[in-house]
């Protein structure tokens, strides 16, 4: 699968996901491309009712970190099959909040899951869909909660201790080392800043694709 | 994990494996044992939310094959963990409608995954979780199907084509070729011989464990 017109945001609580996504979709859109957005997980009914399952907070019940796994997976596969790769084959741009990195940063590295326990699973469901360009917005954990926070109620993930999203944080930065189609993004620069170099990373990239 | 108190009843719809499980727990009780019971997928409350998702009908959205496989184990590792697992520990008896056989033989049969690709997710979420004793009540789809239509609105999976049935039984029947733990039971038989058959089957199996 070409997947040179799908880009992926991603980074922790706060880091300013949502209008780095806008501002990508704008300057596509300016070029008079096609854009669909996308987020994770959820983007079909299915996948929202899975968001719905993985996002409450249960008191009774303890919360296996393979399931988290396995439904998020769940979610993406049916979000993959039934909008990103319809999407991609017309020739669109597809821009995504969120995909498997985040899997790989929260449960293998926040749950300590460990990559080699999801590369089976990943494999199974995403042989062929690595997107073309994927931004992590890094932002220090303390920071970014402190804002998610101001936003009103948390999720059963932002109710986690702070050592979870260090080791979520460290395992974006390891992935933003090894993969080449990972940028990372100093998120808390100034909101003037951000945009500059974000765009500074999308221009030439959209130039070429 | 000692296994040999976990019973699986499987079976085609409609083949009377509540019927079974009742008899199987009175035999239990007679004997002065504690026995948990248990369905799948369900069983605590996040796996009962994901047996909603999984078998509501959709008009719009393709399930895909394997967002089943995962959210069937999802459903599992939460049941295992929270009910299952402790139980054992606890000394008690575990009988449990549908196990893992029943993905092996609806994803991996019916839906043609085959074996080889749900086999690294099952090792992931079941290492150490054979039942010691599985019984297939076994009977044609057609017949099965009937008595199932009789009972009211029929969910996702009862909507299939027969022919998605007849795949389903088939690895049914070469699981119980492979696998010394389970037994084959004709479900097409009169009440009374399931029943006698059945006992012939658990008696001698509780004596032992």
């Amino acid at each position: 699968m070409d997947c040179s017109r799908f880009i992926v945001v991603e980074g922790s609580e706060g880091a300013g996901k949502s209008t780095a996504i806008k501002l990508i979709k704008n300057l596509l859109e300016e070029q008079g491309q096609t854009v669909t957005l996308a987020r994770e997980p959820g983007g079909t009914p299915m996948a929202e009712d899975l968001r719905t399952v993985i996002k409450s907070a249960s008191v009774d019940e303890k919360v296996d970190a393979r399931t988290e796994l396995l439904i998020m997976y769940a979610a993406r596969v049916q979000l993959v099959e039934n909008v990103i790769r319809p999407a991609l084959e017309r020739g669109e741009w597809l821009v995504c909040d969120r995909f498997f990195y985040s899997t790989w940063a929260y449960q293998g590295g926040g749950r300590e899951l460990g990559l080699d326990l999801i590369r089976p699973i990943h494999d199974i469901c995403l042989a062929d869909m690595t997107p073309g360009l994927t931004i992590f917005m890094d932002l220090d954990p303390e920071l970014g909660l402190e804002r998610a926070r101001g936003r009103g109620a948390l999720d059963r993930f932002e109710l986690e201790q702070i050592d979870f999203f260090h080791r979520t944080r460290a395992m974006y930065t390891q992935l933003c080392d090894e993969r080449k189609e990972m940028q990372k993004l100093d998120a808390s620069q100034s909101l003037e800043e951000v945009h500059a170099h974000l765009l500074n990373l999308i221009r030439p990239y959209i130039e070429q694709n």
